[in-house]
């Protein structure tokens, strides 16, 4: 796939060695996670609030209450951008100064339109539940049509965006290599620890296949 | 210690049951985490990084080159919010629509300045430094004038700022109790992996006890 074009807004200025625009790898670092803060304006100021998303083509979608102040302000401002990181390590350098973290990050531009087809909505918030744990969705007591009413989906349109990906070793002032200074990296994990079966459950209701897999997949 | 005043600007409105404003409560999220989403509006336009950060008393700190985009437009606007998040779990409820995380998030809003004084600099540096790996500073090569005056150190002041903490079990519909659908939470973790020295250091030069004690603390 091709790269993003490049414009004043999503252009990387710091750390530009770190910077990338192929759409590729802007996507494997959104579909890696499932929590995005997305960015939005309130009584001029700028605010941040993480949201599950779920991206599906060339969008990107969120959805919450329908008197969410962030989707609303978003929703009129017709326009937002969403910053998804994952934390990979720390670097750990021989100097204050070239301490670092290993990450890939990308912020997202586009436009916000809300979407009110009852079966469009229905695919993207089946996506959304299997982009936290996939094949979730079909085990579920199906969505009603009150649950739908009560939710608002919003689709960002991924205009421009960029991403950083730091993934390398400790970067030292080369005068500085010598000294008898421990340096390196800890590397850092999302995990996921053994899944804790609801009390009103059951005896027969097991852990189904899909979170077993989630686990085993997620685990240390 | 005290409640934030609860005003238009961080009052939790939805979801206000996982709402609080009690200062104590809201540093300790601060605490125990090192990389805040910085937001900030760029040509009209929210937008959010994450950073590196230090609490110290009531103030938070952050800092980057000289020239990043993001610090000059808060500096600039004067103000700046922030927000931090924990994940710690997935809340795998019987529908879709109770399908949640628990989390710990903390915004922040405050009055942004730049520090410029020499020793204040030098001392959140090292706090900064510190919030990532507790006593690391101290093993470092000093830092340079020519580093310190290199970086901009800015200053937000904790005006008022509220957090939601999510951290119960499965909440569904009493009706949906009773079907045979697992719901249960997936705990989730961030980790250390075991430190990874730098192929430039001598033999001699071992892992130190900060950094042990760091991954002993940090590990699954």
């Amino acid at each position: 796939m091709a790269d993003y074009k490049i414009t004043d807004l999503n252009k990387v200025k710091r750390g530009s060695n770190r910077a990338t625009y192929d759409i590729t790898t802007i996507n494997s670092i959104i579909d890696a996670g499932f929590i995005a803060h997305v960015s939005y304006i309130y009584q001029g100021k700028a605010i941040s609030i993480p949201m599950a998303y779920v991206r599906l083509e060339n969008k990107i979608y969120i959805h919450g209450s329908l008197k969410n102040r962030m989707l609303l302000a978003i929703l009129e401002a017709k326009e937002a951008s969403l910053t998804i990181m994952h934390l990979d390590g720390l670097v750990l350098a021989r100097s204050g100064f070239h301490h670092s973290v290993n990450y890939r990050s990308a912020t997202i531009f586009g436009a916000v339109t809300s979407i009110d087809d009852d079966d469009q909505k229905t695919t993207i918030l089946k996506a959304i539940v299997n982009q936290m744990v996939p094949d979730r969705w079909d085990s579920l007591r199906p969505m009603t049509h009150k649950e739908r009413n009560a939710t608002l989906v919003l689709e960002v349109s991924m205009d421009t965006a960029s991403a950083k990906i730091r993934d390398v070793g400790v970067v030292d002032e080369k005068v500085d290599e010598d000294l008898p200074i421990w340096a390196g990296v800890v590397p850092v994990k999302q995990v996921a620890l053994p899944p804790i079966s609801d009390d009103k459950l059951s005896d027969e209701t097991k852990i189904p296949v899909h979170v077993l897999e989630y686990y085993e997949k997620n685990k240390l």
